[in-house]
């Protein structure tokens, strides 16, 4: 990046709109998968659209790559450089809140908010904007949206896509495409902001958004149940899903060997250290925003399960602390997967009539290729959403087990397939599934998401090789 | 159209996929909306994707024009012909119900299918397809799809676009796009599907999709509040919203001039003919998929809104037959104006916090324009749209309105654009609104579209100028 450059950039960020050198920080260069990792050639800062504009055009006239960044916490690679050339444009200082209306349930906020500070806004509205992820303290809305992130309220609220009324963009040529308005209803032809939803920042960078907001739930229950198998956590679905319907605002499955990792961490939690012995359990929500008191309703809904046999014990939480103490066993099976190093990860979905077998077809074909690893799976079973991770075997660490990863990945995503199902059901693409995602895409498929990258980014200077194989 | 096209097009669409001449009726050349007439030169009747593709491919060879059709009941013009020379494409015999999984709550349609079949084969299952419209006894999926319909039921299941998980489109060169994977989760990249929906046939013509199903209501209470102005409205909506939150699946304004036309086509409704006293009323419906029985709730809730002085007068339904019957009394008012012949029609949609400030100006501002209008405001005011309709004055109808309408339509609008509304909340572009929304595209937004469209049909075959000015 010529001197040039570099100054043309700098009259139009200002003095803290642009990092080079050594002020560029770790953090800029890796995300929380920690599968990557390149530190940028700079770091643009930009505080305002127009600014965003501005250096857009400045990196397009000098041939730069320019790789747009929110909260570093994307698992697929999606938001740094991949090599040392390019530049990162990160939207931290866009984050104002811009509006927020209660009655409307709409709320406009710039990429860079922290989602929790987007929560903490609407709920001091009396409302709620219902996204829930474990990195909510650190995510940005703009990374939310690029991305198209799920999270833990999916059954309920369902992806980002469906709660963005209107987005702000700016093109990889400088232009802005600004549509903020507050409307539920807008039906006028092409959604150009379905273009930008999930693309990971590939044709344009999403610089403000207006949210729908939700009543915020009156009455939440938190049930854990534990079962003899898989197969009876899925009839407790249909169960749950028959007579709670549209209350069932949480549904994870959480199979043994997920529960013995979470015990390994901590082991004074509020559910005992026998319950392991269940081979799965189901972690249930069931919320309302109005309406009458619903515990008297679920103790009978549980009843009917343990009379049905499906479930084998349970807990119902007494209160808001021991609901937590449920959500914490399962942060704390994430945290310990992430701290036996390297492993299998994965995020993948079936139809979720298919969950059953596909967990044991996928269990039985990865155990098969390398005895003695420690599958996990666990997930959103309610949205068919599971992620099928696995621990390497005994004395098989770090580099000894790198190895093995291409192929127990190449023979899950099979496996997938076989169930009609996708390799990629909430984290996206990135660098980490392209290859797999663009095998597995019809020829006019990729024929088409190829030309709509060309229309808008002819250049191939918005965050190139990001989901589409160079 | 030159006989050789005429038996290419038989050969691949066999003796019954092909009409001509006088064998093309009535129903071909016109919408519900009566607005346009003009019979097609060929009705393509395929019965399957394939027969789709091979008849798209030699109508582009030939240079044809092809405009998708569903079941004729779109307000906008978009789905017949305008101009001789055009084909029309008719999916009524793609109408197989080809799976439905209610556990996976997912079922695949091919795109002919009447909304109520498809609506009957779900609730066959036990479970819920959830758009409700007027017209549902004939429109199709596959128009409810291009048109990303709305209805009665959005404020609880969104618009089309939400329940659609997966499409198989023909592109206008005779590409075929499948995805039907019955997925409730699947972040893979741009989401192709979403080129397709709402933009009315322009880019390709769906012939089936996969679904997304809901758990039945098994609780509904409807009731009838009237209430001494639409800001009373406003406020019962905004309790409703506030301690109803989720169960609120339905929330209509209905003004008092749209309900004295309603009595005159028949005064015998379980709602009393002195209720069109009060200027303003809700039809509201709360309902839910499980949990405890609702009505007692209801009706505190309802107390508590004549407490406070929202509403003054008001009726539960104590039956399925009387909740019918103030469902009636909203078609009603609909068949009236209709039988009036020519009015002023319209779908807007503004900030649900701007509803009643917004009724008021357009009321004042139409009535200026034409002294003597009768305006009628009602509509899904809790999703902020509402259709502001118009009779003409008295002494003032068909051809001697018409005159009027332009600069009617024109006044109307103006006032959405001063609150940052839509002009289009619901029932789309096609022909009618097409110059009213390139007006309003930003140069951006104007050459995006239009970008988008030449890259999926380069000649201009399929559905020329609907959305887009020619």
């Amino acid at each position: 990046m010529g001197q040039d450059t570099i100054s043309r950039l700098g009259e139009v960020l200002g003095p803290s709109g642009l990092l080079v050198g050594t002020d560029i920080t770790e953090r800029y260069s890796r995300d929380w998968s920690g599968d990557y990792h390149c530190a940028p050639s700079a770091v643009l800062r930009p505080s305002t659209v127009d600014e965003v504009a501005g250096a857009l055009r400045i990196c397009r006239d000098a041939g730069l790559s320019v790789i747009p960044q929110g909260g570093h916490t994307g698992l697929v690679g999606g938001g740094t450089p991949d090599c040392a050339a390019q530049l990162v444009l990160s939207l931290e200082r866009l984050n104002r809140i811009r509006a927020i209306d209660p009655l409307g349930m709409t709320m406009t906020v710039e990429a860079g908010c922290i989602l929790q500070d987007v929560k903490d806004a609407a709920a001091a509205q009396g409302v709620l904007f219902p996204l829930a992820l474990g990195a909510q303290g650190s995510c940005q809305i703009g990374g939310n949206i690029a991305t198209n992130a799920g999270g833990l309220n999916v059954l309920r609220y369902g992806m980002m896509r469906r709660s963005v009324l209107g987005l702000e963009v700016v093109l990889p040529d400088g232009r802005i495409l600004s549509d903020l308005r507050a409307l539920h209803k807008n039906n006028t032809g092409l959604d150009l902001k379905q273009l930008f939803v999930g693309t990971e920042g590939t044709l344009g960078v999403i610089t403000a958004a207006t949210l729908r907001l939700y009543p915020q739930p009156k009455h939440i229950e938190t049930v854990w149940l534990c079962c003899n198998s898989v197969d009876r956590v899925m009839d407790l679905y249909a169960l749950f899903q028959h007579e709670a319907g549209d209350f069932l605002s949480a549904f994870e499955l959480i199979t043994a060997p997920c529960l013995e990792l979470a015990f390994e961490l901590d082991d004074h939690q509020s559910i005992s250290k026998e319950t392991a012995q269940y081979p799965a359990h189901a972690l249930v929500e069931i919320s309302s925003s109005g309406g009458p008191d619903l515990k008297e309703w679920v103790e009978d809904l549980i009843a009917v399960a343990f009379e049905r046999d499906l479930a084998a014990d349970g807990f119902m939480a007494q209160s808001d602390t021991q609901a937590k103490s449920f959500w914490r066993i399962r942060e704390l099976m994430v945290e310990a997967q992430q701290r036996r190093g390297l492993h299998l990860r994965s995020d993948v979905s079936v139809p979720i009539s298919s969950m059953a077998p596909f967990i044991a077809k996928v269990t039985e074909v990865l155990s098969a290729e390398l005895p003695g690893l420690n599958v996990l799976s666990y997930g959103h079973v309610g949205d068919g959403n599971v992620h099928v991770n696995a621990l390497p075997p005994e004395g098989l660490t770090g580099s000894s087990f790198q190895p093995y990863l291409p192929l127990l990945v190449e023979k899950l995503n099979e496996v997938v397939d076989s169930f009609d199902g996708s390799i990629s059901a909430e984290h996206g693409i990135g660098l980490s599934k392209r290859a797999a995602l663009d095998s597995r895409l019809q020829g006019p498929q990729r024929e088409l998401v190829r030309a709509v990258k060309q229309l808008l980014d002819p250049t191939d200077c918005l965050a190139p090789g990001r989901i589409l194989v160079p």
